[in-house]
């Protein structure tokens, strides 16, 4: 057993701090001043200090690190780290464009696409040209269950027909999105993981519509935006189907595995963050006479924040280990079991740093209101608490029942 | 024991159960309408259906139900259900003209108010003419410790001079804000309890500036608002101090006591209502071919919820009781403890109601964020839970040590 | 509403915790040393003080005060303090007569007994001169589901023939144990809950065998113990029947809802009494300076068992008093409420007061970790935690259901 | 990174789990059964089959493997699995002579024993001869704060002259314990660090008297034992002064890292077992027509059972691996983290179980009770709770601190 990082990761984890506080930390008033856009949604604009962010990155070799094959050829257990120093301030991710859905769409491309598709869509997402959404959870219907889908993408004659109605798609908001992956039930008929597809959808099809956006308690996430999104009658060519017909369910699993790992440490990121912020307030902040650390019982919502964050840290980083060397069907169980963990461990952290800040914490002279948003949607998104717990369960029994050698 | 409620609760429960369902909750989509007003806080506008409904609340005799002594002449007990009732709607406490701060500020000049304030003040507010405001929070130290607080309110010939820096001033950016209530050092020289005074300051007066309203969770609680406010050389004649020069720590002790119980059966109130809503959907929504409501451990977080609703709304209730038979002093530990449970039953149920409606429970289409923001607030306002912990654990102790004859 | 307890029950608490403080408290150390019998269980003795304790109970009034018919026609809610009294003791429900299973015992026989098995059993129990058991849980089976019973109670001619294995037999090992309530299948064909019955059974009747006794945590609970107790052809004459053939369900049911009220407030007077332990050594114990109570997060783990201990007594107290107005039925919700919340309040806070006396909170020389068994098998004994919460969750969905129309 | 154990831990794991299964656990009703000595704990005496055992272990070369320098030679953290192994019987421990105190004992002689001491105590403690003990903890004041110390350890001309009363002495009791280690106040004006010394004593010495056994839960984990010992006027040559006058409090400091670490892997190890018992029972136990594991939130308790569990065996291993590379001051944090965290999983995963054996759980008939008892303990021994949490929250803030910048 080793627990340092190899050399690699730990260069990339040094120059990536570096980067942070040189060129993003400081830049985070600039990017909320230049974001003021105009009265709605469609008026959002790219604020241009991140142009200059993302240009800075790629000339530092921190771009694209996500991804194993044509990117920094990191392992998962080496882009981790990475990804937890990125989960420190809101507007990081894209700045190495190793932003949500982005990065799991281009995965997605890189293992299923066509020549056509790669080229199209691919290149200009891995340049950061343009960005992507990913368009999966319906409004009518439990999403947790995905054989509740209800869209449709028919067959018909050399097109493909899309009809249905998608939320939470994430990122479509902004301006340089401009192409989403939307799924669809293709053919009921087929095995239970064989009736889906997956199609790339130009966000200017005839028949996309973005009825809203929705906010997360109260905020909007602009420039991103998570848009409620109709689709009627939208027509593609058969080039737009990715992998095929009906392979949608597999793509889609295979997409989850590193992007879990990715939110899992982002939120680690933000619960480390938290506490720094949460350890400076305790104590700089005075009352009766003393500061705030030594105070009741704060040293022990102290201590309880730094072993939850290090336990989580620890079982994300032995999934992501588990993905690179026995895959994501031998770490279904890890996975699942820090996609319960590390939100939930980040929202308590982070509601504690709220805490100690008083009034301030809950307002936006803090980012922790932010940041709290961002780790309690992370409870429902990409399979709630619930359904994972599930999982774990099932599979934990499974193996019980086979080491006894009885019947589960 | 009697856990019945007295004839007059009773009766009067089951009219504002009516007028709720009849008026109030019916008039939360137009209200919502009506409020969008201009780009900023200054432009905020009292919907019109407030007015309307506030006129109907008047007339079918649910008005100023709070106030003891001039208004229905009702128990804190026999008021408490009622407060639980206004806690299902953000709009409902102000159509009863029952919302805080203008509750606490009205009590206050009832009991400590001179003759020519009274007729200024209190007679508008009771009839629901004019808002107002309290400032006692600053930005500067932690106000959880009253002895922190810096503004100043210095007698200078036959004026008082204020200056300071308040914030988290609930209700001023309201269009009917007329007047504010400041708290502020007098007497430095003078015993810990007698240094502050409270002074009457017309919201027009020349140095008053509101300098920004403050996001809770992103929301500004538009009309109402929780605003920072400077005071820079604020002159105003010496009536308008509330009881005299140095009572301010006074007169803020007897305030808090019923505030906290309002404040704390409308966090249950908004902790029964999360929960109908987390039923409704758990009947309602199917996942994996069965109601969440049948779907794993769902039934225990129903039945937790239950519980902790029960437990919470008997203490409060008690501790009503308390006020009512031994006073505020005898009822200090049970008003520190339900200001501590209520606001956390109801984040916790809240959130458990949120997590039933997967995202849609975090966005705007259900009133869970909004109860939410209301709830973790309460969690810091009045006192942040540590405090009343600390006051918990101090009278127990001292209760324990005289009970045994031991020295604390 | 009324949080005082009545003249009467305010009298009677008075009386009794004079008693405990004069007679029971002081002879605990006597009983426990006069309790030392011969090497195994069928030598335990009644220790010679508790008949003195008793008889001078019995002359002060304090006897059978559970009982509302024939006892001191006590209200459930005005005895619920009483008994809450007595949980500060091992031995003090003995002492006033009050101890299960012998109370529910009685009120079966009040309430469902013929005159004959009054004057045999009922009588003598009333006087406090002999003890019984209640055989109803079975090894084999998970008993929290009633309909899992095996044991078997037939009619051959003018004789009932009991077979069938019981265990957590409570105070069978105690030398006044002369007979226990059987409760078996009577008739499988009839409906689910009239299928059962339940038999008087003297203690000698050939085929009554006491197979062991069960140690909890490693204790005996001598002289009382906890017996599996097999029953081999146990034939005795059809007036042994309580209440006739098939009524066992209708009769448990009945019994469950009393018994439960005592054990929740017996429940609630050992967490009172462990926190009054917890405190006294909080105060007295120093550890780096300074009391134990000064450290760290020692004052809102205080503050914390306060507020648990109070919203739990008066849920049950609630619970007592809808009995009281409602019935059973009425107040089952409420009833299944306390049975999960008492044990577990209880549980926690005398954990908590182990660890403030550290090893010592662990050995003999406090009776905390008797408290500590007494109270974790309350978690299990009448249903355990899980079916209970699975009974309030039921209850409050069909009330939701039925409140906005849906269906369930 | 790299979460899979070096090919010798693997190979070691794999031999200790066969000899586990084959030899230690199939024993474990022998050694029960061959225990029961005389009506005390002076008659105690050693199963014979332990010490069949033990030869096979020796024979098998799985024998001290605990210690790095004369033993395995493993490193902690190939060692940690080993333990938590042996976590799963009670017996397990001493079997390989793994078992504390006297694994502690031999790392203090190993690293500060004079020759004599060593051939004198610490060969035949590794041969498995003998036993011992260690007095350290006072039953009068606070243990947890070292300072409190009272006993002596004087100086008189050749002579050392020891005084005191100490208690839970584990290992006392046992029928091989042959030698103490004591530690005592030497010099009292010295700094506050150089003040104890360590003596060590052999159980015959005059003046040394075991006064009790100190139960758990009821339990006297015979045939160990936790004694409270008086130590009256006791005089030992010089030589047995363990590392000199004065070094006492740098060798307790020393001794305590590995076996924080051994305590925390076994109590994984019974942690582990237990939930194996717990999805045993929820599968095989039928209620309401269904396996327990698929009724109400059964799976979300083998779920968070098996997410703490990997999260506290990752970060005991991690702990570990620090002592391994950076060395006990190093991981001061870590080690603390653990300490807390590993008995507190292991008692929350012991009590599911229990909860889910019903009333089986709580007797002798499942070994949890016994696991229960070692886990609580462990909650208290070596700094309880309350001291580790203080600990890792002074070096967080003393972290953070310099990381800002700024002045803790």
């Amino acid at each position: 057993m080793n627990f340092a990082h190899s050399d690699n990761a730990t260069s990339l984890i040094a120059r990536m701090q570096s980067f942070m506080q040189e060129h993003v930390i400081p830049a985070e008033q600039t990017y909320a001043a230049q974001l003021r856009g105009g009265a709605d949604w469609t008026q959002w604009q790219q604020p241009p200090v991140m142009e200059e962010l993302k240009a800075k990155a790629r000339a530092a070799g921190l771009w694209n690190l996500f991804l194993p094959e044509d990117g920094a050829r990191l392992s998962n257990v080496d882009y981790a780290p990475l990804a937890e120093i990125t989960g420190r301030s809101m507007i990081a991710p894209e700045v190495f464009n190793c932003n949500a859905p982005d990065t799991g769409n281009m995965e997605v491309l890189v293992k299923y696409g066509s020549e056509e598709q790669k080229q199209r869509w691919l290149k200009p997402l891995m340049a950061g040209e343009i960005r992507s959404a990913f368009c999966m959870t319906e409004p009518e219907v439990a999403s947790s269950d995905a054989t509740n889908m209800q869209a449709s993408a028919i067959l018909e004659g050399d097109e493909v027909v899309l009809n249905g109605r998608k939320w939470w798609s994430s990122g479509i908001g902004h301006p340089n999105c401009k192409v989403l992956i939307f799924m669809g039930l293709s053919d009921t008929s087929a095995d239970k993981h064989q009736q889906h597809s997956m199609i790339l959808v130009p966000l200017d099809t005839p028949g996309v519509k973005i009825e809203r956006m929705l906010p997360v308690f109260h905020t909007l996430d602009e420039p991103y935006g998570h848009g409620e999104v109709s689709f009627t009658n939208v027509r593609l060519p058969l080039s737009s189907i990715i992998g095929g017909l009906g392979r949608g369910f597999e793509i889609a699993q295979g997409r989850l595995g590193p992007g879990r790992i990715h939110h899992c440490m982002r939120a680690i990121g933000a619960a480390e963050f938290a506490l720094e912020l949460l350890c400076k307030r305790a104590i700089q902040r005075v009352a009766f006479g003393k500061p705030l650390a030594k105070l009741g019982g704060n040293a022990d919502i102290i201590a309880n924040a730094r072993m939850a964050i290090e336990q989580a840290r620890l079982l994300t980083l032995k999934a992501a280990w588990m993905m690179d060397t026995v895959g994501v069907k031998g770490a279904m169980s890890e996975i699942s079991q820090i996609k319960v963990i590390a939100p939930n461990v980040a929202t308590q952290v982070i509601d504690a740093a709220m805490q100690m800040h008083g009034g301030a914490g809950l307002s936006d002279d803090f980012p922790l209101t932010a940041l709290y948003a961002y780790a309690r949607v992370l409870r429902i998104a990409d399979g709630p608490d619930e359904v994972h717990r599930g999982l774990i369960a099932k599979l934990e029994l499974k193996r019980q029942a086979k080491r006894l050698g009885i019947s589960n």
